[in-house]
């Protein structure tokens, strides 16, 4: 269930800040996969969406979308190849790169396309997952150059910038700086200029210094979840995604279990959350087991368990996982159903 | 992917096993979701199939099943009160019930329809989810009786079964025994006489003594797992599924990253597995980190990274995840792709 109004109340808040900061604003369309979100992305000012899949590109594609940045460092087969070609009928496509070799194949895959491809480089700003070493932009730079690319520039993804303590969105914001900002130098030594110095993500967003970074890439935003709500990058009113869930056991005193599991809320859980999600009817209430169909939830002592039959509201621990799980979202306005949308990338991966 | 092979060994060990046991085998079809499984577990000799959801048990038995069990709890709406009379006219019916009310409920939600829905009492062996004290099997059968079902028995779910020290299952298995057994009496206590005394599960099916339980509900050992394999229920031949990955990424020595996450392996991670997910081909490796479309690999010193494009077979920690996430499982035969199965029931959960 998403609350449409918190939902663009969070839409436009990020789309201002970016406006404040001077930054371009391409959010990640892997959080919600919807097209009606994407085009009230597009519609508050966002100049693109990136994406993480050829696939997820190929249905915001078909949904009208005529910039994407595939976020990723593609190795691509015949396959992809063609799929490529295709996409760059229809839109601007941006695909990272963070190889010579990845790239000099993506280079020989989109030769020919009927608009050129643009290649940003991903550099590792300390999330130490995919990326190179920023003075290694140069090398890979160089390659996409050599292969006919419009090296357009740089980006990372600080994952690192998730935690508890506010410092380490700053130091990761930092960071992403630093890695940045060396890695258009490395370019330029080898003769590119970046125009494209893109960032991270829904904790680090906008906490760079002017000229640093000028384009953000969160995606978790739209409708936050209860690991943002943990690390304290949004509060509880920000909220606007629920699993709706309805009490069909009361085994003990304290203790009562949901019809939800894994396979709507998904299993992953951050170091910074107390449970497998955040129920804000129960204060104190911790989600303390969740299996493919059951959350059971342990009350704090003194606090009555809902009868059974009860509906709860559980916000998830992640919400990439949940809307990559449903075939549509239930669009609410105040009490209202108004709309169901369906998650049209669902299951987009290759 | 599916090694086919494998897959029906394991199906046909399982039912042989229960054959030998003087068990009726009901395997969880929630582990597969798809049809041309099913088809191939009852013409293994399974007497029917167990679900977890209404919407489980609607795909299979449009697929032709007649023998149907959801082993949940139901708190049952109208909408759902349709579906299960819908369900009565072309499947023998069986529903758990773990609450005076919830079964109640029940009763006036299936009253007229086509033929006699069977409740279970569920009861809590130990593993602390749903599920009534053995005792109170008496309370929830007779309000089921009253309520005018056949009460077929009881059943548990021995979660705790799961661990390394191979005396955990055994001792689940002990539990199992001791709590349906209670139950029988509770029941037989108020004039009820339980048929159908039914238990786990991949750990614990057939560790029971002869008599004390005469049916199984095992689910993943139709493919085996990552989890599996950690806790000794299999070995690494008995292993059916695989996430096919490509490195896309080397960012350092020693380190590499394939484009699966847990958008594909999902996100669970029991206690006794070292990493996301299990790679036969590199032994000592550890799947350490986990984002949406990247696992990054750690090798052990001194084995060398695969080079950019390889491919790589990928074995999840938990079957039931992956399967709900994909829309299709690629069929294998030796080195030969022989068939695409639909996952019938993928995201089947209300």
């Amino acid at each position: 269930m998403v609350d449409v109004e918190v939902m663009e109340r969070n839409i436009t808040r990020m789309a201002a800040a970016a406006g404040t900061g001077g930054f371009a604003l391409r959010p990640h369309a892997k959080a919600h996969k919807c097209l009606e979100i994407a085009d009230r992305q597009i519609g508050a000012g966002a100049v693109g969406l990136t994406v993480a899949t050829v696939a997820e590109a190929e249905v915001f594609a078909r949904g009208g979308a005529t910039d994407l940045f595939i976020a990723y460092p593609l190795w691509v087969d015949d396959g992809k190849a063609r799929r490529l070609r295709r996409l760059a009928e229809t839109a601007v496509l941006r695909v990272g790169a963070d190889s010579v070799e990845g790239v000099q194949r993506l280079g020989r895959a989109v030769r020919g396309a009927a608009r050129p491809v643009e290649v940003v480089v991903e550099v590792d700003s300390g999330h130490h997952r995919t990326g190179v070493l920023p003075a290694d932009a140069a090398a890979v730079g160089k390659a996409a150059a050599d292969a006919g690319f419009d090296v357009a520039g740089v980006f990372t993804f600080p994952g690192h910038g998730y935690g508890c303590d506010p410092h380490a969105r700053e130091n990761a914001a930092r960071e992403e700086e630093l890695a940045l900002g060396e890695a258009v130098e490395a370019l330029k030594a080898v003769g590119l200029s970046a125009r494209v110095v893109s960032g991270g993500s829904t904790p680090t967003a906008g906490r760079w210094r002017p000229g640093a970074v000028n384009e953000l890439r969160p995606g978790v935003y739209v409708f936050n979840d209860a690991t943002q709500l943990a690390i304290g990058t949004c509060t509880s009113t920000d909220l606007a995604l629920y699993a709706i869930a309805t009490v069909v056991s009361v085994p003990a005193t304290g203790r009562f279990v949901l019809d939800v599991g894994s396979k709507v809320l998904g299993s992953d859980r951050s170091p910074w959350v107390t449970g497998h999600g955040y129920l804000p009817a129960f204060p104190g209430a911790s989600l303390t087991s969740l299996s493919e169909h059951h959350a059971t939830v342990v009350l704090p002592e003194g606090m009555k368990a809902p009868s059974l039959g009860t509906v709860v509201a559980v916000v998830p621990n992640h919400v990439c996982a949940p809307v990559n799980l449903v075939d549509e979202l239930v669009i609410v306005q105040g009490d209202q159903v108004v709309d169901r949308w369906a998650v049209a990338a669902r299951g987009a991966n290759t």
